[in-house]
């Protein structure tokens, strides 16, 4: 995986993907103690970045194609189904019973049919191969795929321009990181787009096995069923393809809390007027909460998802009072 | 006034002004019953697109210019406030009492002045020009002001720009209109740039004295203070300089209900990921729930602004449930 695949990808996503904004304010400047911008992918078609990995795959698969098969809580899974829908494809989606309301309906409204499974006792990868192979349909793999890193890497050449036009070529990028699809897609993109640029994965508490992972230089799952809201970040691990670019080019890894995620989610709302999910707050988080685990100098968040329930967004307002 | 006024303003706002996205989701489209195309200047600088009329007009004033005085709701006065800082002049703010709380914390964060009048019982054009007079302070007034009409008239160029890149050179912009500075300088760049797209601006139901006097001929005044919660849009007439410009160019003007905005705030926060305030979602109450006002073919709705309180903010997402 290098660069060319990731211009690749922009390529086919030219026309597609929306080019998302970097949203700044003075006020979260001010709690951070440095400059923050926030790249709003919560902007991106289907409400997160996941659509741009999306149409990466499906845009590269062959002609005769009988139809695609995914497994998400719920991101992955949108931005599956609009792309196959784009190409005229019939896309299956496996996803948690517990994934968010919001985002199982969505899939199903981009045309999907939806299929759902236990997170506690089922194995969503041996659930997609088996479907797969029994309906000969292409599995996309929410992160270990080249084409869906690469398409997860196109938000890294805007962040490494964006950044430049914004006087930004020295800092940190953090990322709300799960199987490590965006975060090594924007790792790799930087790599060769904005070098003085450094990526920090940023995870749940209890869900923080890239952070473990690198520290021990090898792939560790997390042990426990996270019980954290930041559904979109929750995963067993790394990936096969994610974690050797992570551990050459990103790191160490910083953890944060569902509390200082609903409270980085309400300062979105006050001061930047965009919806970010749990898990697509962690990395805002981080910068306003956690900046002594940083260096000096300024940070740029990934917002990568809004895809919220109407009650997880209450209790972030609810934060804003307390 | 005309393009060339815009084009100037353009190019002091370069490297300033954000230049905010063009969003749309499939699912409002299908509500609408038409295709939709949402400017989100809610994501601009200070919240709302008054930053550009601000610094368009803070930018062109004189060198020996002593300090800036304007009187706002709280959008205009936060783009002045903004403007003000950037220029190094001190800003004085004449702000209803009733102005949200969010409004007035920021403007005082920006930096500026704040006092406060009664909305009921006194003249805010009186205290202003009252004020600059005593202080020998430049007054940039929220609406009628030609490098104010001008700098929102920026926004025009890009919706110009924006809609054709999607497809779109003929159809309808609604606009969320109170004195109608963006209404009238939308108009004119469109005229210039996208003379397919027709503006018509939308009001409060009970100040809907731009539709009245679009259809009288003349500039009307609301007879009662409004009780709606559209505070951005609520003005008691339009301009000297903007009802020319919207006599030529737009309407017929529509109206809106409270309950209408509200429900298009949620809809905004669902399917669009921004925040919007009840006068920045008058224009896309208008394309969901008004359709049958609105000729066949697309629609670009301004979001106007995001400067919500976190309680109002919660009534929108009440109506989801509803």
């Amino acid at each position: 995986m290098n660069i060319d695949a990731i211009e690749a990808a922009a390529g086919r996503l030219s026309g597609r993907a929306r080019r998302t904004p970097m949203l700044s304010s003075p006020f979260l400047d001010e709690i951070a103690g440095r400059r923050v911008l926030v790249k709003a992918e919560c902007l991106q078609h289907t409400g997160s970045f996941k659509y741009r990995g999306g149409w990466s795959a499906v845009s590269a698969l062959p002609d005769d194609t009988k139809g695609v098969i995914a497994f998400s809580s719920g991101n992955h899974a949108q931005g599956v189904a609009l792309a196959a829908r784009q190409r005229g494809l019939p896309a299956v989606i496996v996803m948690p019973t517990d994934a968010p309301a919001l985002k199982r309906a969505n899939t199903a409204a981009y045309g999907a049919e939806v299929i759902l499974y236990d997170r506690a006792t089922e194995d969503r990868d041996a659930i997609g191969e088996r479907l797969a192979a029994e309906r000969g349909l292409a599995l996309i793999r929410p992160f270990d795929d080249a084409n869906v890193i690469a398409g997860q890497g196109t938000c890294g050449l805007e962040i490494a321009k964006q950044a430049a036009e914004l006087g930004v070529t020295d800092g940190t990028v953090l990322t709300c990181c799960g199987g490590g699809g965006l975060t090594s897609g924007i790792a790799l993109a930087l790599e060769a787009r904005a070098p003085g640029l450094r990526v920090r994965p940023v995870e749940p508490e209890d869900s923080d096995d890239v952070r473990r992972s690198l520290e021990a230089g090898e792939i560790l799952r997390n042990a426990v069923q996270s019980r954290s809201i930041c559904d979109a970040i929750v995963t067993p691990s790394a990936g096969k393809l994610t974690f050797p670019i992570l551990k050459r080019l990103c790191g160490p890894g910083l953890v944060v809390s569902d509390e200082d995620c609903l409270k980085a989610m309400a300062l979105a709302f006050l001061r930047l007027k965009v919806v970010i999910e749990p898990g697509g707050a962690a990395a805002l988080a981080a910068a306003l909460f956690h900046g002594e685990a940083l260096e000096d100098g300024a940070v740029v968040c990934t917002a990568s998802g809004g895809n919220v329930d109407p009650a997880v967004f209450r209790r972030a307002l609810d934060s804003l009072a307390a």
